[in-house]
């Protein structure tokens, strides 16, 4: 909790340097209301291992204005309104404003990552390369999701392709900085990106889940995922599945494939009741929890880690993962 | 003409080596047609100074990718439908597709200049804070283009605001590589900088111009920063002039404010008409002549630089600048 409240009091002070015309209400409105779980794991995880608090944040911050660059993109893709409670920043600023705050977002983000001038120069660039290869392989993540829209040959392998590349890495970027601060081996960090390899995909497929409740700041809407057409784990699993019937399948590929203003709750609920027939659902819960376990077990097996931490964690994936919202 | 031969090589070796999934479409699209002005620009700076070619090479595609980026985002915030005689990404591929071909190339362009092994980590360092820098000053120009749209207060002023930030700086990244690659100390980078305060404006100024006449490969076209209400010189110089009636200067902020599709070509050639008859487009042409000739000073007190380079250096801000299209 209190590295929480730090991440959100550094996003503040981050808001209240940027006093750019044209720049400073978009970046309220896209910022305000966030989580700032990002700097809020770097924080804590800078303390477990001992890295310098500072750098600590000021990585978490970098990667947290890179997330919210990628969060007004992916909302003017998908056409989604609603984010946080709030109207998604394209719709209440327009599509030039909200592009140009994302463009300053992600030049401020690597502008930061070149400020960390408290360790040596060889760590810094090697850092550039972890954030520059991350955001470069969630780019590709985000293509392979918008190649796999309503996608009837979209398999559940298609979708670990998806969700490794856009998720996985990202999520574990966040404490790839304080590793390197405290001079962590190679082969560490490699551990590091393996456990986002699992967490960050767990995180995904809950999100999946989540989309077909209400409550996740959508104003009440649910199956957005479905009017979107995504290539969501429930989807994947529908296709795949032999107890969905052709009739079901190709019923399920024209709800996907119609547009999302024209898709109705009728259909949506249907393509609900579908996922919880042929048993997506339990396979994607069942999912979610097997990939937390075993990033737990590769949380557990980090040398020099204590038992506090090991709890700890264990809160943060339970947050991250057995979410309601 | 040898550089920007090498720049359109190695923009193509680029493209090719991208194969993604998502992607390698949107990027030949995006790239395919360009002039790679930039690497060229690089190489051949960095030949005058004995830069090392691949390093000179490198930074100049970074600078060409993030210079694609912008222009994806340009055209979808200005609407516009046409460049280099074909439609934009946003048009031919939609804008889901085009943002995320504009992320990637950020995020290549980023790892492209992490990936400059061959030059020290500080140095490395010290070019990330160049690039992030004019990056992040590109996009407050581009804030203040936002910003100042339709706008009857906007003044020479602000538009000196506007173009410092979003063009001036950019187009002396370019330089700034080589010039970092062949160890120049501060106070000449500096100059560099200065040089291209005056190149990119003349270049600015010499566009604003133009577009009111055909041929921007726009599909002929003509008066497009008009429909778009843009902030140009043009529009400075019309509201500030004390030969603009009262009359003139609401009929000019109507035809501005206007959205773009609802402009009629009458319009548009009322503007046109009134830019010359209060002497607007002479300022333009006089104000692109005045900054070109301040660079030449600029370039030809650098220290070191060759009766050649100078000459060379004259054709290049000539094709710059004096061009008809």
């Amino acid at each position: 909790l209190e590295p929480l409240n730090r991440a959100k009091e550094i996003l503040a002070e981050t808001l209240h340097s940027c006093q750019e015309v044209g720049l400073q209400e978009g970046l309220q409105a896209q910022l305000a209301g966030g989580k700032a779980l990002r700097p809020a794991l770097s924080i804590w995880w800078g303390k477990q291992i001992g890295a310098p608090p500072f750098l600590s944040e000021q990585w978490g911050l970098a990667v947290e204005l890179l997330h919210n660059a990628f969060l007004i993109h992916d909302d003017i893709e998908d056409g989604d309104r609603w984010r946080r409670g709030r109207p998604t920043l394209w719709v209440s600023a327009g599509i030039p404003i909200a592009l140009n705050v994302a463009d300053f977002l992600i030049a401020e983000a690597y502008r930061r990552v070149a400020s960390l001038t408290d360790t040596s120069a060889e760590t810094l660039v090697q850092l550039l390369r972890d954030f520059s290869e991350t955001h470069r392989t969630t780019v590709i993540g985000q293509a392979l999701d918008l190649h796999h829209r309503a996608d009837p040959e979209f398999t559940i392998t298609d979708y670990e392709q998806i969700i490794r590349n856009k998720t996985g890495r990202y999520l574990a970027l966040a404490w790839i900085g304080p590793a390197r601060f405290a001079a962590w081996p190679q082969d560490r960090i490699d551990a590091l990106w393996q456990l986002g390899d699992e967490l960050g995909p767990a995180f995904q497929i809950r999100d999946d889940v989540l989309d077909l409740s209400p409550g996740k700041g959508r104003g009440g809407e649910i199956g957005c995922d479905i009017r979107e057409g995504k290539p969501s784990i429930l989807v994947a699993h529908a296709f795949q599945s032999a107890e969905t019937t052709p009739e079901q399948k190709s019923r399920l590929l024209q709800v996907l494939e119609k547009p999302r203003e024209e898709t109705t709750p009728p259909e949506v609920d249907w393509v609900v009741r579908l996922f919880e027939d042929v048993g997506s659902i339990t396979f994607g819960n069942d999912e979610a929890r097997r990939r937390r376990s075993k990033g737990s077990a590769i949380f557990s097996s980090l040398p020099g880690i204590s038992s506090t931490s090991v709890s700890e964690f264990e809160s943060i994936a339970s947050y991250l993962i057995d979410r309601k919202v």
